[in-house]
């Protein structure tokens, strides 16, 4: 067993017997241990250095998963599970002493299907790759978020990756017809059913799903697609106050219902500072205290885009609403979308910064952001504190600039403390290690108990991700 | 300890003191033991008859849930879990020994929120409690099945029940916010939690939902609710071919997206037998091989009436249908609906017989009745055999008449055995006793072994369900 505390160098001669175990398992290629090669497996999106991994094992198929793992389990070997490295909470950067588990060569789409609506895909598929493919045949895989470009399938299916269409179609649980895992000792279960309904047994793929690679190893997952609508709607709004925003998103959803499929509301605070931080073009002369960006999906465009129009006219001549702007080509679409997406550029312009993915009741939402505002004044010191978030779902995302990194563990205080009793600790990105201290915020002592019972039964010699959520 | 195996007489004077410990916990009424008011227990909607329960314990809050099962896990003492009792593969109905808990008077709504889109209800609500409560309000729960009237809302989440609005709102699982359950030992872990997003550790509402009692007792849920649609619009169309079926489906879908709610089809077979069992009036004057029965949410009535009318002309004058009716009043909708929901009713007046709730990949469903049907042409000898289903979510239903009981577990080998490889032996009336002998067709060895080890971790002493599903 090696060193778990020896950091990068594999300096025990029985890790370098276990590793040349494992290369001799993959292959050319398969195992990579040069100092400079593993640099790129030591952070995440949030750019914060870990320790690189020991190797990186590089598998390309089900099967050398399983070899690997149970290799690692038979040596009590702990491993970090890695798939795009765009996560945001620590869970997939490396401990000292850890082996990485990239699932970066298994890709590749391997099925779909129009008339049934799925697609089975490899784990390491990027999720761009994955909606590409569903566009190409005119279906839709519905998950969407700013890291397409570089997260993965199995990532997000690990962390139940949510985005900006969950009002529509539910975060990537609900998008995951069956899956394939490995557990820590190299058992294959798989189960890549593509109907909606079977019922024979316990659902195992929910083991996997959103429980951040703690317990298995996704490497293959059976998708739902939806058929692409003719045309999608895109719209920003600019509001007077919280509860004109509650009460738009009300009116959008009874008068559009599932066409609805996004909803993404930004604080004044958010919209200036994203606008001057990415010298972003100002889309409304006047200033306003909140915006709406919304997504229709037109069925029947010609006479949809009307009936949107219409209500959004209504709004505004009610005085619901203080401006409004409907993109009239893709290219404006994209610019009204961009504003709200390039939320991570402006992050990473502010550093050092700390960003909260949380969610509470709609009720709570506008005092909770007004009072932590107010209680983390003297921290900020004039200092941008930006909220924005997916509204329909709850979801508030909060950015905070700092005066130095060692801010960020008073910032969660004040943040993570004020949501005792109503709120979560995690939207949508996950624990990971940055959230675990605070996670009896939200679950109890009981759950919390629950979850390390399973973790200790499924991984007894703890060697996927040790140390993450729990 | 109970002799287990001592049918409904309490005969131990160590069961005695048992129950007396449970009356006192429960209070008056929470405790029955008078075999006269034991019948009702005995049975579920297959009518089969098991054994009486010992007794029927009758808990009215989770605590008192709570208590009963910490007293009969220190005592070992095996239990079966009751909502509605129309489950069909009998898994709520005792075995030799058991005691009862039922849900029946741990019932009642305790919050609805239009603004958020959820309600908290009692496990031994019914559904249709629920489903008026929701539209008393302007909101729906999408959940909706022929028992309505009777299952509960803790036997629809332990069964993950479907029903007729699969394609558009998924199962239970994606209704179910939140939850509240009890493990085997009295523990109570609540997470009524109501947004839609929280990813703050492991999901554990997913170990109760569709595991059929055999992890725990939910005792509460947060249920995600969405705006009724102002006007709904049924249709009945008759078709030539299955292929005509498929294609109208789709045709449907990529046309009425999330707005259409129910596509239900059923097979010559069916369509005859359930108008002449139950007089029924006939709504075409021709006979025709295939029926679809539609449903679509109208959100804009006047306009969206006329575009389904169009597509559904369209469709005629191409000749890929045959006749179609629109209803023209909720009471024409009822008797259309009627064809599809009488079937329990059907299947009741032809006993002896013997039905079947499977699913499969869409292009294997015709073939696989149509050899089925050469297949069990001796054991049925003229009897009927009825095919119907939800086919956008692939699931299929058959159900038998036999000329004796004895030649159920035939049909089981036939209908089962053929979908090795490719189908779920059950896609949503759960497993229960009845299949749970066929489990592994659709279930690798290693997976049954994983939800046996978590069965064991999670109810070391199987006193919950013992038996049933795995």
């Amino acid at each position: 067993m090696p060193d778990r505390n020896s950091g990068s160098a594999i300096d025990a001669a029985g890790a370098g017997l276990l590793l040349t175990g494992i290369e001799r398992l993959l292959g050319d290629g398969g195992l990579l241990t040069d100092p400079g090669l593993l640099d790129r497996y030591s952070r995440d999106w949030t750019g914060k250095s870990a320790c690189r991994p020991v190797a990186v094992a590089r598998p390309r198929s089900t099967a050398e998963v399983a070899a690997v793992l149970a290799h690692c389990h038979a040596e009590h070997w702990p491993v970090v599970i890695q798939g795009g490295l765009t996560g945001l909470v620590g869970g997939s950067t490396p401990h000292p002493g850890e082996l990485a588990l990239s699932l970066e060569r298994l890709s590749g789409v391997e099925e779909l299907d129009v008339s049934s609506g799925h697609m089975i895909v490899r784990a390491g598929t990027t999720l761009a790759v994955v909606q590409d493919a569903a566009l190409g045949q005119g279906m839709s895989f519905a998950l969407d978020l700013p890291a397409r470009g570089t997260c993965t399938i199995g990532g997000n299916v690990a962390t139940n990756a949510g985005g900006n269409r969950v009002i529509r179609y539910g975060m990537t649980r609900s998008l995951v017809l069956g899956l394939e895992a490995v557990l820590a000792d190299g058992t294959v279960l798989t189960s890549l059913g593509t109907v909606m309904k079977d019922n024979a047994g316990y659902d195992l793929k929910q083991l996997f799903i959103g429980t951040e690679g703690t317990l298995g190893v996704v490497t293959r997952a059976a998708l739902r697609l939806h058929p692409e609508p003719p045309e999608r709607l895109t719209a920003l709004v600019a509001l007077a106050s919280f509860g004109d925003l509650v009460a738009l998103l009300a009116t959008l959803r009874r008068i559009l219902g599932p066409t609805l499929c996004a909803f993404e509301a930004m604080w004044d605070s958010y919209f200036e500072c994203v606008l001057v931080t990415n010298q972003l073009a100002r889309p409304f002369s006047a200033r306003h205290a909140f915006y709406a960006l919304i997504e229709v999906e037109l069925l029947d465009p010609a006479h949809e885009r009307d009936r949107v129009e219409n209500v959004l006219f209504q709004v505004l001549e009610r005085g619901w609403a203080r401006d409004a702007i409907i993109a009239a080509s893709l290219e404006e679409s994209a610019r009204l979308w961009q504003i709200r997406e390039s939320a991570g550029e402006m992050l990473g312009k502010l550093a050092p910064t700390v960003a909260h993915d949380i969610s509470m009741p709609l009720d709570r939402m506008e005092s909770f952001v007004e009072e932590l505002r107010v209680r983390c004044d003297s921290l900020l010191a004039g200092r941008p504190f930006c909220a924005f978030g997916h509204l329909g779902d709850g979801n508030l995302h909060l950015f905070t600039a700092l005066r130095s990194p060692d801010d960020a563990e008073a910032m969660d205080a004040l943040v993570y403390g004020a949501l005792a009793g109503f709120g979560s600790v995690s939207a949508e990105h996950g624990v990971g290690m940055s959230k675990k201290k605070w996670l009896g915020v939200t679950r109890t002592a009981a759950e919390i108990a629950v979850m390390r019972s399973m973790k200790q039964h499924l991984d007894p010699r703890g060697i996927l991700n040790p140390g993450r959520v729990i």
